[in-house]
């Protein structure tokens, strides 16, 4: 063949092969310590672990909350400031000490109605279908947080941790 | 050509293609029901359709409120919680019930004055020019809404028909 | 070599190359302005400029607070809506005025400890490693923000302007 040919042959089989290209890493950042966050955060690692996606779920601020052992249990959903709640809470009701519980609850409900595992319950999957879970150094130093409030099979690290796990993904979400 | 020849030249050609590449799709996971948080979904959808992104937003939790046809219209700007709003509320203040249209108001000036499209308007905007909308089975089992609360022209699935969608592009947003 | 020859070792060759693909530029969207929203930002776009990421911001809606020369040094931390605030705050009592800068107080404090650099040393850190900060022109027609408000050595851009920069990178964040 020439060179001529070979370099068509090169750039068609490259394009085609491009094309074809999907995914095979995805990550998140969770952020939040809510219930009604730390489910997209888990449904969806579970989910892409068993689309064979290798998957990083890195727990930083608040989020910490979701691998906390005395904490993940009991994950709240904030009724105030939310005005897209299905059953409208007014802000100054939303203040009233019971409507945390009751906005709580009511998702728990739903949950139950399509038998969603809970929290805990999806963290055991997750860790079983491989995903790496990844807690935010900084975040336990700067919240004085131990390794012994956290639940067991954890990574450890920081923003550049995190950052190695992205390069080499192409989903990586900000939850 | 030797083989050395050959394979010096099929590197030049490959990362020349990579460093060429562009993304081609991009997803956008809506989660939040706000009026605040609806503008940035379909401003970002509607912009990447018009240069030619193959592009898919994944409606899920309360995000389902932005194509729910009793509700699109009039989604809301929480005033509380949110210490950055521009005209800066006491949160004590913020309770008061007229807050909430107070900000929802004054986010609907703001889009006047620059001759923004409402979201119905955003919505036929993005169904026109291509944009796949899909709405979250799970979400509306859970919520028990159904196919007649939410307007025409959707797609349903999963948090797996999400990831397949995500595989493929390379712009993944979680909003 | 023959055709066929020619044809797997192309494919041998892109296959390794793939593989080993990272990605070279990330892009995140700021559209909150609350402390504790503003620091991931910043942390994550300094820490990718320092491990050779070619890196984006755009400050969009109250994002744009974090760009603000006259707001920047003051941002807060919402104690309200926020169930996962580490000393639980009841949201009765998240109401009272000064519990906004309680919260806000307590994590300048967690920041302190960790020799953290406030926002105004991040964003000079962010500039002279080379990140690209960019703010929302629609946001400042929107909210009568101008230049002379927010900081120097910023770009101008709308929502294409961001999805030029997102198509070439492949972690592309909205916080």
């Amino acid at each position: 063949m020439t060179r001529e040919e070979i370099e068509k042959l090169i750039d068609e089989r490259v394009e085609q092969r491009l094309a074809a290209q999907e995914a095979r890493a995805m990550t998140i950042i969770a952020s939040k310590g809510t219930l009604d966050m730390a489910y997209p955060v888990l449904i969806l690692a579970t989910t892409a672990a068993a689309m064979d996606l290798e998957t990083s779920v890195f727990f930083t601020f608040y989020g910490l909350d979701i691998i906390n052992r005395h904490k993940y249990a009991n994950l709240k959903v904030p009724p105030v400031g939310n005005p897209a709640m299905p059953v409208p809470v007014p802000n100054i009701i939303g203040m009233l000490p019971g409507m945390t519980a009751m906005a709580t609850a009511m998702m728990k409900n739903w949950m139950g109605k399509v038998n969603m595992a809970s929290i805990p319950e999806l963290l055991d999957v997750a860790l079983e279908s491989g995903v790496k879970l990844i807690a935010c150094q900084m975040t336990m130093d700067v919240m004085g947080i131990k390794k012994e409030d956290l639940i067991d099979g954890l990574e450890f690290g920081g923003a550049a941790t995190y950052l190695g796990e992205a390069a080499k993904a192409q989903i990586n979400l900000f939850i």
